[in-house]
């Protein structure tokens, strides 16, 4: 029976059931951070290789460049040829960096700003800039924007891609709408997964800026938590084909391959906006850790050897959305009390509570040792329009701690949905 | 004697002399480039142990951080511990960065531009920004400048500091003057070394802009050729002391003394500062490469660590400084056709030829086969008003590839002075 067809009796019974199943947690004095999405600590154990590698004789790369030494600004070539099919860059294309591909999210942004793009008439600091936001998205896209003074315009995410009557129509009659952000594969936090036409439609329609661009973030390109294992879609050639071939900067990493915290960070594009980007990269770094490229070539050595520790990421991983998938399930499911995503990859699930509630759950939640992402933030300036989405990151934790923060987070939806419908 | 002591009939012997060498140059067919300031692969060698640290077994480091996973902006404590000492920053006013101060420095102008520093009222991007350059000076300082339109005005360099008559007069009335580019301890090129009484000068001085910075690059802090080690200027004490905080932002690395491109880079000023930076880091990364640092502290050890390793790289540098001193002396001295430096520590010589010959020098080294530096690339815009200074940077060649070098670019010296004299 669905908590809309609860009479009020009912409903204050079910209170004062989560009520004490509330107390009951918070006797408990929890201590559980399901807020950010890292990986746990056996799945950076899978990567442990990497701690002694390239070893003491290793200090050149195929093409006998000295490693350790400067220069190298594209990145070595090996650790590119690696990550060129998964990513669908063409090697000459793709840019292997240091260890954060936000990093040079920020960073094209700021060469946007102050320099402009090849196709900008002057730099977009000169003027507004607006970018569109797909929500649910990652918030760290959203503060990239606050920090710049970006003005973002929110758009629905659907399952496969954003609102497109929206979004064409946006960018047809707005120049200063100068960006989208998007992650195409198991997108933060929905895991929705952008289709081959809804990408032709992106990178085809018309926009009164001659020099948008798509920050096509495609962090989670490998991070499959099913047998189908989607495929990157080659946006770069749709883009070309389509006439518009600077349309898109794609972004990627190994931060949730191999260490979150000292991985490769790649940026791949049309070789006019690579050369864009590397020149403005030139003045601010004579190279990138190529040590770190070689080290990561060696341990991954090609790109089955990055789909099959994939698959052991998967192992570790699976059973932890499994559990939130069937607690959810049998603590919300019958009473309708919310509605959540079943990604098939990625690192995230997003609950939809009761309208109106997301602030109250995770403010229980909080008060009972259980740290989520605060409500909203998978919003532009941190606005959740009906204060219902909460983003789940339960990668991190062990499954005995991902089980009790669900069991806990579901007793504090439906605690929160009571107070809600008994208030009114 | 000297070269303006002979007649014309000497000059002409002189010439042919040095012609016929010059013909025989171009014959041997060399293949030398001596234009950066690279580590030598013995250099490189010194530090072959960090290709297999921090090993295996090693994931987290003093404090119990897993540092293979996202976090920590200001970077490990135990490397920030190793170097605080020797940059004379305290620990907790002390940012380890990825593998470039050059990135750092960018970035803090990036920040200055677009969102203004503490002191700032404005973000610098709103006006004209302009920065004293001490020169000769680093080009890719200056490159810098040039490529935020930052417009540079050059004052002299002594062997102590910069001409402070201009400095304290030029920045006392002109507001927008908010940076002097520094690098304190051994410069580049010229082994200027600043001295205490400088400093305190620099840091006490009125300036027009409430936001005034000294980029205190001291890149070559610890990079001895003699006995006498220089220590660090606590720079960051006396603009305390002199009320003025928040003036200096000190850069590091230690691109020169473990591995070029894959070192640990620092930031260090005042505690405001340093909020400032790092609130700023923190929209564009979530953590520098801690396995990094941790590998740099565990091969390390100590300041004293430190200290011993650039005793090595002395063994290995000094002399190929000790040629080039004695080639010059040898080839030039008695006709003073040239000047250089003595620098007792760092990683160059700057030489200054005769004046209006530099280009023509480089350019005949070019010629036969040796690569500098351009003329010029040691002054803003790439302007030497007196086109006579070259950067010698004599670490990366063997030995035996410096005297080529050295005893090739003397032969071009007297060749471009002799033919000046002549055209007279």
């Amino acid at each position: 029976m669905s908590l809309s067809d609860l009479s009020r009796e009912q409903l204050a019974d079910l209170q004062s059931q989560q009520r004490a199943a509330y107390d009951e947690l918070v006797g408990k004095g929890l201590k559980l951070d399901l807020t950010r999405g890292k990986p746990s600590p056996a799945q950076l154990d899978l990567s442990n290789a990497l701690l002694a590698l390239p070893g003491e004789e290793t200090t050149t790369d195929a093409a006998g460049t000295d490693v350790r030494n400067y220069g190298g600004t594209q990145g070595l070539p090996e650790i590119r040829e690696i990550f060129s099919p998964l990513l669908k860059v063409p090697v000459e294309q793709l840019v292997a960096g240091d260890n954060a591909s936000l990093a040079i999210m920020h960073d094209t942004i700021v060469y946007a700003l102050l320099k402009g793009t090849i196709d900008s008439e002057r730099p977009w600091g000169g003027g507004p800039v607006k970018f569109l936001c797909p929500t649910p998205g990652y918030d760290r896209h959203f503060a990239l924007c606050e920090q710049f003074g970006i003005e973002m315009i929110p758009v629905d995410l659907g399952p496969d891609g954003p609102d497109l009557e929206a979004v064409t129509r946006l960018v047809a009659d707005d120049a200063d709408i100068k960006g989208i952000w998007i992650v195409p594969t198991y997108a933060n936090p929905t895991g929705a997964v952008y289709s081959e036409e809804v990408t032709r439609t992106l990178v085809t329609m018309p926009t009164a800026a001659p020099d948008f661009r798509m920050f096509w973030d495609n962090a989670y390109a490998v991070h499959h938590l099913t047998d189908e294992e989607t495929p990157a879609i080659d946006v770069l050639a749709l883009a070309a084909e389509a006439g518009y071939p600077n349309r898109v900067f794609v972004f990627a990493s190994t931060s949730k391959i191999t260490f979150a915290g000292s991985g490769v960070s790649f940026f791949g594009s049309s070789r006019a906006n690579v050369d864009w980007y590397l020149k403005h990269l030139s003045k601010r770094t004579i190279g990138p850790d190529k040590v770190n490229h070689l080290r990561h070539a060696r341990y991954l050595k090609s790109p089955d050897g990055v789909r099959e520790l994939m698959r052991k990421h998967r192992e570790i991983i699976s059973p932890k959305f499994a559990l939130v998938e069937s607690i959810l399930s049998e603590r919300l499911g019958d009473l309708e009390a919310a509605s959540w995503t079943h990604p098939h990859g990625g690192y995230f699930i997003s609950l939809d509570v009761m309208e109106g509630t997301a602030t109250r759950v995770v403010e229980l939640a909080k008060q009972a040792g259980i740290v989520m992402t605060g409500a909203g933030s998978a919003f532009p300036y941190g606005r959740d329009p009906q204060d219902r989405n909460i983003r789940i990151a339960p990668t991190f934790p062990a499954p005995a701690e991902v089980s009790a923060a669900i069991d806990g987070l579901a007793t504090c939806v439906l605690l929160a949905a009571t107070e809600k419908l008994l208030a009114c």
